[in-house]
């Protein structure tokens, strides 16, 4: 029998769900994108997604305030709301709490989860609170809603389509990084961005809407959680393409930038296997670029064009700088086992 | 500050919850009942609610097997669809794999949830797969639906109504005990149904349709997870009235009567505060009982008259068997921290 290492993530989704047949008739899409879809009634789509966060697994008490960790919790899930064109309404928290915390520490989280609630007008719907006996986690069962016929899938990129990703990449895993050790040649500003990047991720829900409100045609999204490369293999699996990516378009902030040449660390492994961009990577055609571009710079907002869809099925290649192609390596999800 | 264990569950989740004002506009019932319930549609409620089981908190892995697991996870969170009339739809599975879990071990796991999902007619609506350190846990969310202005809750129990329960109580926790120790007197019949009680509880959902169906005007409803005396007083705090029960009507299985009399075990603790019953406790008018006693006959279904709602508020009294009176201690939630 297979071990969870050899399956990964994704093959362990696949082999724990592929008995389950059952679909309700009012279900839209069901698991397997960033949110599972139903409809209630004939105007609105429910989006429901969750998420889990586990101690010295995603994060380390040393290295986030809990205030941080409350507010990164909720943002992880919205963006996942944010990733189907969905605007979030609610959100159900499980706390399994530790010996070692205390009450000021569950205060200070949910402060951190009521700020970014009250931002987004979300509404704590429910929860619950157990023991853990040795780590802390918290489970985030998020629900959101669209308006029926406007969501965005993983399905659906075309050959030719272009690329393009909100923000910028690799700031959050270089954040990580310099967090963890401290001879880092890092002015404190961009120690600051960087950090707080990593720390305190904002879920791309303006963006989102700008997008879906938009008349620009798009064909796929998802947010990038897993790294670029990975989550751009999603949309190509799921739309049966391939995609090419340019090494040089790879939307870098200037703190990234400086701090990886001041400190000879290669960009590119972060930018595209790092994660927790938590920014939203879609695909439209060539066509609407005009109208989208407008629309970005309008609403002040970071839109970049990293590439095309093509025909080579599954297959994500990246064009570098010195003009060589690579294929980028399969992923089977975060192997965390 | 108060610590947690001061605190208990309740006092944490009302500490935690208080500064969340937010509620959306089609919120029929915020967090505070078995399940959070919003209005989709002019026709349908949606009911949500989540629950999590840790290992060595919750389980022990050597007393139950890994189907038994899956099964009991989603049976307590269709318990609270079912305590507010409502029928289950979906449900999203977060997993925490320790590194002791094999595949195996979750095919088993999956096994079981596929088979009370099939019963029941409940989609894997999605999930979230994440490593844990050390225990082992499952975060189930259910959704479910009510047709508009059909829903249980455990607010209007009104003085004079009677207090029902479905099935018997205390064979759970007492399958839990036979469970930890050996020498029991215990016939292999008995310790069969007080195990099976324990680790396959049926939610009541038949009992529930069968309720929302009937002419029966139920005025409050909860399911008893923590306990006869625990749940019976979140009905009169939320109704704002008081309750007495017959130690002599508590409904009693053969097998729990002659365990606890063959062993010298006292039953009462176990029926009033034991908890995992996972049977409907819920009140009526008086004018409503023969109804309802026909009703639960033609479905071979158990219910039995327990007590009584009186005008003190908040206080759950016990009229014992020696004809004393005792007021029941109020609980602040079961304190596992």
């Amino acid at each position: 029998m297979a071990n969870l290492k050899d399956l990964g993530e994704f093959g362990l989704i696949n082999r724990l769900s592929r008995k389950f047949k059952h679909q309700a008739s009012d279900t839209v899409l069901p698991l397997g994108d960033d949110c599972a879809v139903y409809s209630a009634n004939a105007s609105k789509n429910q989006l429901v997604s969750t998420d889990a966060l586990v101690e010295n697994i995603h994060f380390n008490l040393s290295t986030i305030s809990p205030e941080q960790l409350g507010q990164k919790a909720i943002a992880v899930n919205l963006s996942d709301i944010a990733a189907m064109g969905g605007t979030p309404t609610r959100v159900l928290i499980t706390l399994g709490i530790s010996n070692k915390i205390s009450t000021s520490f569950l205060d200070q989280l949910y402060k951190g989860v009521h700020k970014i609630c009250t931002i987004h007008n979300v509404e704590l719907f429910g929860g619950d609170t157990v023991s853990s006996p040795n780590s802390f986690f918290i489970n985030i069962t998020v629900i959101g809603e669209t308006k029926r016929g406007k969501l965005f899938t993983r399905k659906g990129a075309k050959k030719g389509d272009l690329i393009f990703t909100t923000g910028t990449l690799g700031d959050s895993s270089l954040g990580l990084k310099i967090q963890s050790l401290k001879k880092w040649k890092c002015s404190s500003n961009s120690r600051k961005h960087l950090l707080e990047k990593h720390l305190n991720p904002i879920p791309r829900l303006k963006e989102s809407q700008l997008l879906i409100r938009s008349t620009c045609k798009i064909t796929s999204m998802i947010d990038i959680s897993d790294g670029l490369a990975q989550d751009l293999q999603h949309i190509c699996k799921q739309s049966g393409v391939g995609a090419l990516i340019y090494e040089e378009k790879l939307p870098k902030s200037p703190a990234f930038t400086k701090v990886c040449s001041d400190n000879n660390l290669k960009p590119l492994p972060l930018i595209l296997n790092g994660g927790e961009d938590y920014e939203l990577l879609f695909t439209l055609p060539s066509d609407g670029v005009k109208n989208l571009y407008r629309q970005f710079e309008k609403a002040e907002a970071l839109v970049t064009h990293i590439g095309e869809i093509t025909a080579s099925s599954n297959k994500v290649s990246l064009l570098k700088k010195n003009g060589k192609r690579e294929i980028l390596p399969q992923s089977s999800g975060f192997n965390h086992f």
